[in-house]
């Protein structure tokens, strides 16, 4: 025989995701614990996978387990499928081992039929709640199974209100419902060419193949490709007998996370409708009622509810969340999961845990995520700016996912998409959102929506992404016809700018700046467990003393990357560094860097005096000269005015100007290069013009003898940029050491400088043995790197074909922020490697902006490097991903033994 | 005791030539085959690299052996060194490894002194000749040893005969050269600040000092540079007993080849000068008589140096370069190497001494250089041009270097370079070359020089690099400070164009066109060796059936690279490729393409029609389509030009003009990269405008097909370009396959098509193994793929800072030239062995422009690549190099086992 492929939920349990998937695995774990649910089975993921072996096709003998399973619902309830007096209704769901919220197909009340209706009409003497049972499974089946959209239905059932003069469902009778039903099977006919099938196990059949062909609906393909979800595991398909919250007063459904899922609190949270069914809570078309009045509403239910959450953060040991419906008074569970958190939830939950002792230290740091911990560095509104402005928001809406976010106003997911594509901050604006609209909301700085809950569809992806979202925000009419939503004392047309606040719920009319965010609490905590169980350096990119000393608060070990060419192009340093390059005698030349030499002197004092003794590596220039000049097109564009102003109009005034423009033009045409990118720069532009970085190296010396004076030690690591070939990197150490040497020798300081380079050419890492014999540090310059390996240029590739490539599969990811392992990762292994072999003494680390990235980083680790540099914001990313690194290579360590 | 470092002539060997030197080396061996030489010894090579080692002091203890060697010397001739009456006189002469021709310094008459003078008058009796031997003697040691230049002796010289009333060295008596000589040590005293050396001894260990750092001058180091002779293995010294060819007529000096090296007839080949030294010949200053002359005027001597020459040629097996002199009718021999030839004497020597049972056929194909070959190759002048425009010679001098040449005209050397470096072709005309002016020559198309014979310095070093020379030219007179040259009806001022024919030695004062060379006899023969010796294919790169059938006649085995693009650019064919690219709707472009289908088939046939059933591998499309567009840079200026004659002229019937061109600009700007070589192009442009290359791929098919049916078998090998990820390849192939089959199936004819990528980035050879299992062929685009691995734009760095790596010897040499064999060899070594595990059926071969590069070919030869390809004109240095790389690889097997 083969595999098993069908398990009721008392034969799994929850190790079995990869088998049952996520939801059907912890269905069987709840059973196996003995709490209430609703009886059913799991068709296991071997079977999507043997369904797209076989074409689209259910595999043989399928249809005899799931019968088996059927049976023993049956038995277990006492009803049966199809039956004409008490009938057996299923529900029918995906369940793939990674959760995808809402991305998958669902069909509830599953076996009606003419037969089974009246049958239910006995049984729970309730004609209008098994009418419109009935109204939804028609719609639902119709949509998933025949491809009638819902829409479609929707409108029939408008319609049919507007005729009626009612505005509600509720006010429609058990009639009109019926009526309704027969206006839906109608259309089917017509829409799908097919009668609605009467045999429950036909629905049964057809609904399970359903299931297994959503697994490929473009929804979920995009949303695995941005979940990075693999393709080919497969969902299974849950079947389970129907309860219903929607069988009168006594009955309910709701949601619940055993911890606040924004804050972390421990507190139950959640919310519940009476009288509704599980999708009225999720779609957030009525707005439930906290989970608290359920104590009053149903006591002993309440109390019942509470434990089981206690018992389930017990037994998972962690925070859960929980569905459950009550009928007639009667709880069930319908799912549980380990619930979806905020940052701050995140990382309040999990500190909060290891001091409960519910989980150790090891765990907190394994189960904070790097867009969590991301999160609590969002910015918020800069409230001063309100006050002295008077600002005042135009409405109020609920705060569902934290962080402050300003953008143009767009609606719809689309346009989102294509504004955020051209590089605009957008806040994507709509009534409510649905799967259809994740693109969209990905493209988006933020999300408003004008209805729906904290657990609405909105809510839940913008928390899960971390983007700033206002929901349910009621205040506010969205009218996408004519792109503008009207507040109570504004309107906001597409593309004018707001800000919305996800701490808050608040909305403005306006572009309000944000403030850093500044962390501590369970944040410091945590960062210290990071810090004991990490073995990777972490340290800064910072150009400035201002962002070395906030690298410094965010717990960087040193400075990873100064690039001194940021400095030469402030204001009052650009027009010196232009003479440098234009002049025509060695005079001028050095004049000019005699100039920039105090300056830049000055700039490192004050970055050595922000690092209090921490090392900082300091890049020599790297940009072509070019780019300090004005910019060609620019200047061609004024010659060409100039000479036409001088030879048609004879204005004879201008004439100097005009040549004077020439010749600059001229010298700028001379300097142009085809691509920059590979040209005159780096170490290329130190062999040509060895002034500059003479004088830079001389700043650097200078400015760390002038420290130490002051009682700052300095450790200034002097990095040659672009090196390709060993010879480039003897020749200009040569000369910049004796520099160095000089200025210390002169002064009479030990200043314990470095001198080493940056691996950013495939040729770099195939020659490291040669190059490591005379560098005391690398550091992984991993933007150019991958530049040079794929053959991209990062400006044009990531506007014109990157995001294309990843939407096709043909890249993962974007290997500008994500380290190509295969390709890349080869390179600097082989580096790693062959330097080490050469000089085991060298240091190791990366700087491009795959430092900050946390794939990036666990690769870094496996690599061996000591340490990992990156933008101040990102090093308590970098922090954790260290440490979630070092961990898992423990647990494989402890598996490989 | 130390290594010997002193080896007299007679204990040595041409084994020896590390040791001793080329010519020390030959010198020992001509005395062991007991030829006369006069008696000498040689300081060894490592004695040399000891003087660096010392900080270019004499190394301890070698004076002692040098006096040892010169008493052996004094022994032998029964002369003594400083002797007051018989006198030993010696040269003293460099001699590395490798000839370095004037290269490094030679002093001749050492020992002269105020009482060895005496000494010598008093054993020649001949009081003229040694006061001439004796000024001789100053000028050369004060320029070598004490730094005062030879210019300044000249100009003594100068000003005396000019006081004295007369025009010859001749006409001077003995006490005019004493009064010269005295002339010359009071310059000697004033310019060097000391007193010329009287002891023969000082004068001796100065000299050898001397030889020693003329190592390091600078002439020597670019000549090093250029033919890439290690920094590092040093010179030789050779002390030599003095001979005199001007004793009076019964002396006498010369050079001689055993064969032409000009053509490689078996004929004795030279010149000599009655009553002369050897440098006389060599200058170029007197014009000497032919060396069948000899026969009638020395008879016996003629016999006897006959007689030497035949010995030497069957020693050497090779064709020797001889040096010799005759004193009062006693023949010596100072000199014999190897002859440096020109290219056709190459190879027909080698051809014919295989022939004559001298060499193997291995050998006559190792014998023949690949530069050598490639003068066979040299254009010559179009005759027909000639004769219909009625052109005329304006001088005719020796044809002293084969190929004709075309340029403007520079009158020295550095001007030579710099215009060579600007991209102008020139022509260096000289009154005669020297070794200062050989970075001159090597930047010139070809030299003209009104002085010297052929085997003059210009002739000699143009030989050797395959440049074109007319030497001797008499009829031209040459002022270089006017910068023009007069012949007798033509005056051709720096900068005029002209052409030089070195076959026939005819100058013309015009551009003439020249055509393109055509080959057979002594080198079809040879190429059919290098075919039976050969392992590795040679192919072409030809676009057009033009080339494809050039590349039949000289051997190619197929075509390796058809460019499609360069079809695209012909001038029927942009406006449609332009019209494809700026289409608005699909409907547009289809249309276009569709006109580019029956044109590119065209192509193709003519292609298959021309190879004969040879495979064709034809790469899709890879610039990027701006390159088809108009330049931004001409829009730009035409737009601001238009847009203020519209603005300030209100020239209202320009506007449309206006509006059409600032909307191209829109597009192209949109289009402009920053990177072009980095952007969207290649296998990017397939996976985003998939039609152009489906357009492609059918009409190759179906050129295919259609050979097919005209009984042409048509071998098409489809390469898609620019691949860094397997994904691209299988999303592309998948495509195109489809095409191929489509036409294949419809046509019902058997094609043999295959599919295959081009490895040019760092990426591909990274993940060869993967890519290897969707390619039936790889080859190496190793432009790009030097390009991306050293992160260089060859269009950038060739002309900003190649160069100037090579001369700082940071590079060995420009890497797109000769490819790199520790960086991007590195790369090829790893995608060859990734590709053939993964797909041993893979078929590697090489496109590049390094495919047709001798050391690059050799290293293709031993990664084990199927073949090269090369542009057709270099087939033929393709087939020898590849022949030359498996017998090389056959001995190493051999030494090996």
């Amino acid at each position: 025989m083969a595999e098993k492929r069908v398990y009721l939920f008392n034969e799994g349990s929850s190790e079995m995701r990869d088998l049952l998937g996520g939801k059907g695995a912890n269905l069987a774990e709840m059973t196996r614990l003995g709490l209430p649910v609703p009886p059913g089975f799991t068709i296991t993921t071997d079977v999507c996978r043997e369904f797209y072996a076989e074409g689209g096709r259910t595999p043989h003998g399928l249809q005899d387990e799931v019968a088996n399973a059927m049976s023993r619902i049956e038995r277990d309830l006492g009803k049966k499928f199809g039956d004409e007096k008490n009938p057996l209704l299923v529900s029918v769901r995906s369940g793939a081992k990674f959760s995808m919220p809402g991305m998958m197909d669902t069909i509830l009340n599953l076996g009606l039929n003419r037969k089974t209706i009246e049958g239910m009409i006995a049984a729970t003497k309730n004609e209008r709640f098994v009418w419109d049972a009935n109204r939804r499974f028609i719609m639902m089946f119709s949509d998933v199974v025949l491809g009638v959209p819902k829409t479609h239905f929707e409108k029939i059932l408008d319609d049919f209100k507007r005729e009626k003069g009612v505005r509600l469902d509720t006010e429609l009778s058990a009639d009109d419902l019926e009526t309704v039903c027969n206006l839906y099977l109608a259309h089917v006919q017509t829409e799908a060419g097919r009668g609605f099938p009467g045999d429950p196990h036909e629905q049964l059949a057809l609904a399970i193949d359903a299931v297994f062909r959503s697994w490929h609906n473009d929804r979920a393909i995009v949303y695995r490709a941005t979940e990075k979800i693999p393709d080919d595991i497969g969902t299974a398909v849950n079947v389970q007998a129907m309860v219903y919250g929607n069988m009168g007063d006594d009955s309910g459904t709701g949601v619940a996370f055993t911890r606040d899922p924004a804050t972390g609190e421990k507190v139950l949270y959640g919310e519940y409708l009476v009288n509704a069914q599980g999708e009225d809570v999720v779609a957030g078309i009525r707005t439930p009622e906290p989970i608290a009045n359920m104590q009053q509403q149903f006591p002993s239910l309440y109390s019942e509810f509470v434990a089981i959450c206690d018992r389930l953060e017990q037994h998972y040991r962690d925070m859960m969340d929980v569905e459950f419906t009550f009928e007639r008074g009667r709880l069930f569970m319908l799912q549980c999961r380990v619930g979806k958190r905020t940052g701050p939830a995140a990382v309040r939950a999990a500190v909060e845990m290891a001091n409960e002792g519910l989980i150790t230290t090891e765990t907190a740091v394994l189960r904070v995520s790097a867009p969590q911990l991301d999160q609590l560095l969002h910015p918020r509104i800069d409230e001063s700016y309100l006050q002295s402005n008077g600002i005042q928001p135009i409405a109020v809406g609920l705060a569902a996912s934290p962080g402050a976010a300003v953008g143009q106003v767009v609606f719809d997911a689309d346009k989102a998409m294509e504004w955020g594509r051209d590089g605009k901050r957008v806040i994507l604006v709509r009534d409510e959102t649905n799967p259809d609209d994740v693109h969209g909301m990905l493209a988006s700085q933020g999300i408003l929506t004008a209805r729906g809950g904290k657990t609405s569809h909105a809510a839940v992806v913008a928390r899960g992404f971390g983007i700033p979202c206002v929901a349910g925000c009621e205040g506010i009419k969205v009218d996408v016809e004519t792109r503008m939503f009207s507040a109570s004392n504004a309107v906001v047309r597409e593309g004018a700018w707001i800000t919305i606040d996800g701490q808050t719920g608040s909305v403005y009319n306006a572009k309000i700046p944000l403030i850093d965010p500044v962390v501590s609490g369970e944040f410091e905590t945590l960062m210290g467990w990071c810090d004991q169980h990490r073995t990777l350096g972490v340290r800064a990119n910072a150009d400035n003393p201002r962002d070395a000393s906030q690298a410094m608060t965010f717990g960087a070990e040193g400075i990873g990357l100064c690039r001194t060419e940021h400095m030469f192009f402030e204001r009052d340093r650009l027009p010196i560094v232009q003479s440098m390059i234009l002049a025509e005698t060695e005079e001028d030349r050095e004049l000019a860097l005699d100039k920039l030499l105090g300056m830049q002197q000055r700039d490192f004092e004050g970055i050595f005096e922000a690092m209090q003794g921490a090392p900082v590596t300091i890049r020599l220039i790297d940009p072509p000269l070019h780019e300090f000049l004005p910019a060609y097109d620019e200047l061609l564009k004024q010659v060409v005015e100039l000479r036409v102003a001088v030879n048609t109009l004879g204005a004879e005034a201008i004439k100097t100007v005009l040549e004077e423009k020439e010749r600059l033009l001229k010298t700028v045409d001379g300097m142009r290069e085809s691509n920059p990118m590979l040209g005159l720069r780096g170490v290329r532009l130190s062999i040509l013009y060895p002034g500059i970085v003479a004088m830079q190296t001389r700043a650097i010396l200078q400015a760390a003898v002038r420290s130490h004076r002051r009682g700052i030690e300095a450790k200034p690591e002097i990095m040659i940029p672009l090196v390709g070939h060993v010879n480039e990197l003897k020749t200009v150490r040569a000369a910049l050491e004796a520099v160095a040497e000089s200025v210390v020798s002169e002064a009479g300081v030990p200043i314990p400088y470095k001198f080493g380079t940056m691996i950013e050419l495939p040729r770099a890492c195939l020659t490291a043995e040669k190059i490591a014999q005379h560098a005391e540090f690398f550091s992984f310059g991993t933007n150019d790197l991958t530049q040079t390996t794929f053959g991209f240029s990062r400006d044009d590739a990531e506007g014109k074909f990157l995001q294309r490539y990843v939407q096709m599969r043909i890249l993962d990811s974007n290997p500008f922020e994500t380290l190509d392992v295969n390709g890349v990762g080869g390179l600097m292994r082989m580096c790693v490697e062959k330097a080490k072999s050469a000089n085991p003494a060298i240091k190791l680390g990366i700087c491009g902006e795959h430092g900050g990235d946390p794939d990036s980083i666990a690769f870094c680790h496996e690599l061996g490097l000591d340490y990992v540099s990156c933008s101040p914001f990102r090093v308590p990313i970098a922090r954790l991903s260290a440490a979630q690194a070092a961990l898992k290579d423990r647990v494989k360590v402890a598996v490989d033994k």
